[in-house]
């Protein structure tokens, strides 16, 4: 290792900001490419190549700041099928083991975690080392503590932290912000909020079933969906939470996580959230009730197409690709120097995964659990 | 009195019956008329003339084979309006007090009872009293014990007692009963079930929001229609049920009563079933999620005009007047002596208000609460 390697300056380069409230200042080379923004992109690579990758490699070629640059991935015949369909040299492939040298690699700026839940906490770190940038997958990690390690590992290394929260990015819940916040139709006073898909032909084996890869059951998969809607449309944090584990119909396949949970989440305005996460039966709804009016969307929280509408009539919004709407953003705020949107960013993250432990809390406890 | 009075005979003719499986004979004044069935209609006498008894009377006006023959009100200027509008004779117009002088009215076959839940109880015991068939407005009452009680004196009195269950006789709602029990779509496992009105207009003296004459606040008047179709829909009884109370928003308001609560039922199957009730917002929306399929209602559960669809695709089906179809169908089986089809007697609204009792318990002590 060189006396003065990229890893050594990147930690002083933490130190030396600290708890600094502006960004850090982007790596050298960064810089050196932030003087020539407009014609670059951000180049990423994909880590852990599942379904989901396959879900983000489309958005990626539908996006203007991305480019499909590198993969990492423990499969060599996933790496030979990727390297070929992207054009991706040898030299930006990259195995779970090898995966710390993309420290010497200029050509990879981002790694995209979409690994198993329980890998998200330390590929973030491992690639926060390396010197780039993360997106990571939800849930982020499995505790706001595990959150909070990933946030300031990134601060500390001046790289920029997302959670691939893509549902910003659809105008349909861009649309619900707007009538939540706004008191659109007055003050929301209940919002009925759920996400499920039946895992019944699910290879018992699967990674999702398993306590120490997946977390947990279907609120650790899905959950964050429902809890975040409830927040932003709210604009507020839950006080309190209740909830409850509900009987397992398949006692083959969920052995160590819930097979299906449901919840209370009661906030300061008096508003409450309930949800059903299952694996039991699919299910992907979202209705919020406000003085004046209502608003909906059904499907709500899949990757759609949504369909929505309100008290005053049915939604009419383009279907766009959200993982392309997501990638470009943070392209365009990574590529500008600016902080990420505070709704995509770690600390978003580790906000949701507080009511989520809590949520796993009060259903284990029976108790209600306050989350202030 | 008489020696031998109408009260008499119908005490005894209970008695005589006891416990038998077999509806108790008719009395003789029925059993008279039994012979002209076709030509004649149940004679109704409405009990409380408030908001509900407004929505009967275009019921009985729709109906075939019912006569909105009197009624009982503690208002004279109602009795006045009503007397003339639908052409009733003194005779048959009753006061509380002078009520139980309608055993000697031949008049009226049966009483329709729409008074404040606190009185569903007493007017039942007196209407049975009186030989008179009973219709009485949900809830049945405020526990199961009180239910086994008018359903005992209805008995005894050789009268047939119903719950004002109008939904089963809509369409929309026969539709949900067959796609669930049949298992159109498989086996349900997810059902979401809420109905809610928001209050916030309403006087503080409403006897909706005092505890004696409503029995509790939205749980009580309207929780028995989420707590219905997930019975009908999964052809099931709860096994258990935990529950939440709501935070009070309009605490001038809510003093006796709850402003909203959750809850969530656990059926054999392992199906769920989650609600929330409440005076703070309007939600009226069922949901059922099959191994197959699913299917929906919004509008849901209220007077409708109902919107429903399944996974494959919209209902089509006509819009009904409940109250007209429900007391037909009543008039229908007292006219032909038969006894009352189980989905609406009586010992479906004490089924009911044991589920009710359950929840209120359950969200009281924070505490899972067996019904088995």
């Amino acid at each position: 290792m060189p006396p003065f390697s990229r890893r050594t300056f990147m930690a002083q380069m933490g130190r030396a900001v600290g708890a600094s409230l502006t960004l850090p200042p982007l790596s050298a080379m960064a810089q050196q490419r932030a003087n020539n923004v407009d014609k670059r992109k951000v180049n990423i690579a994909l880590c852990g190549l599942g379904r989901y990758a396959n879900v983000l490699k489309a958005g990626i070629a539908a996006s203007n700041y991305c480019h499909l640059a590198g993969i990492i991935t423990g499969t060599p015949a996933k790496a030979t099928q990727w390297m070929t369909e992207f054009n991706i040299p040898h030299k930006n492939s990259y195995t779970y083991q090898t995966f710390d040298q993309i420290i010497h690699n200029p050509a990879i700026d981002l790694v995209y975690i979409t690994l198993p839940n329980g890998l998200h906490k330390e590929f973030t770190l491992r690639a926060a080392k390396a010197g780039k940038h993360v997106i990571v997958e939800k849930p982020m990690a499995f505790t706001p503590q595990d959150c909070q390690q990933m946030i300031d590992a990134c601060q500390q290394a001046g790289v920029q932290l997302a959670v691939g929260y893509r549902l910003h990015y659809d105008p349909h819940h861009i649309e619900l912000k707007r009538l939540g916040q706004h008191k659109v139709f007055g003050q929301v006073r209940l919002i009925e909020a759920s996400l499920g898909y039946r895992l019944a032909g699910i290879p018992p084996d699967d990674w999702h079933l398993k306590k120490a890869l997946a977390g947990g059951g279907p609120l650790m998969n899905l959950g964050v969906y429902c809890v975040q809607s409830a927040r932003y449309v709210l604009g507020e944090e839950p006080l309190a939470v209740t909830a409850q584990f509900g009987p397992v119909t398949m006692p083959d396949l969920f052995r160590e996580v819930e097979e299906n949970i449901t919840w209370q989440l009661y906030f300061p305005s008096g508003a409450i959230c309930t949800s059903s996460c299952t694996s039991n039966c699919s299910i992907d709804r979202f209705y919020a009730s406000a003085d004046e009016g209502y608003f909906e969307l059904e499907p709500a929280l899949s990757y759609g197409p949504f369909k929505g509408r309100s008290s005053q009539g049915a939604f009419d919004f383009p279907v766009v690709n959200q993982q392309a709407a997501q990638l470009d953003d943070i392209a365009q705020h990574i590529l500008s120097k600016k902080a990420l949107p505070s709704h995509i960013a770690g600390e978003e993250g580790r906000r949701d995964m507080r009511v989520i432990e809590g949520i796993y809390r009060a259903a284990t406890t029976g108790q209600k659990v306050n989350l202030v």
